[in-house]
């Protein structure tokens, strides 16, 4: 857990990688500790910690959040995350970025800002499992969402 | 998140069961909330979430902490657990339970107090992932293993 996070290109959406330690009857794989340069700000309380689920071929997409910050690990399968940043301030506006979730190579976690959009769908055959540890609750008057069709983004779930 | 917990016949060691929210590309799997009645005392600083997974027919124990508690959900597959309390001033010393976590009928939280024994097995067919939340950060020190077969713990992992 003491790596060096990864800029993704999009202000604020930042990338570590995490340790996967191998064991006779399965592996076992980190996710968060106190000590991480990508720990949630819990000064004000505990936030949630949740799992979501894609079946293979599903999109879950698009939402955002105006107040929470996301923290994604993908334990199980592998997961094509997106995210696009509409924020008006943000250097990296319009930017649009594609980060895969996932064993063996792409093992780690992603912090997601609130106001950055995001979607994800399953790679290959296998369901896949995010976890999400948020920073503060889940409520849905301080989350968005968009089809993932929406002509407000620029991307196309269809495309290979 | 709003349920109560049950007693596992193990002082201590509770169970709550977690809501399953059904969603169009897959489940929404609820772990953790601040409101949570088994929320880890984290005023001491934030412990660790981890993923530990086993394999078909793999058996991972014993274990036992000194000073860390364990809050368990099984989010992929199913886990067969037993928890062995072997503590001198419990009121339950000498019990054994096993205890199963999983989908569909037994997806919850497991609190396993500091000082119980513990060990998994998956069931069924598919790998099973354990993701743990602990109150204090791992520490090899305070944890100490004794083999599956052990005779100082009466059960017996080969049996079906």
């Amino acid at each position: 857990m003491s790596g060096h996070t990864r800029d993704t290109g999009i202000d604020g959406a930042l990338l570590l990688p995490l340790r996967i330690i191998p064991a006779a009857g399965g592996d076992v794989l980190h996710m968060l500790r106190g000590n991480s340069p990508l720990m949630p700000d819990f000064s004000a309380g505990f936030g949630e910690i949740y799992f979501s689920e894609t079946r293979r071929g599903a999109v879950k997409a698009w939402k955002r959040h105006r107040l929470q910050t996301q923290h994604f690990a993908v334990p199980c399968g592998r997961l094509k995350l997106v995210l696009y940043d509409d924020r008006p301030a943000s250097p990296t506006r319009g930017k649009l970025r594609e980060i895969v979730l996932g064993r063996p190579d792409n093992y780690g976690l992603l912090r997601v800002p609130a106001g950055i959009w995001y979607g994800f769908t399953a790679l290959g055959e296998n369901t896949a499992l995010l976890c999400n540890c948020a920073d503060i609750p889940h409520d849905p008057a301080e989350g968005e969402k968009l089809p993932a069709d929406t002509p407000v983004i620029p991307y196309d779930w269809t495309k290979e």
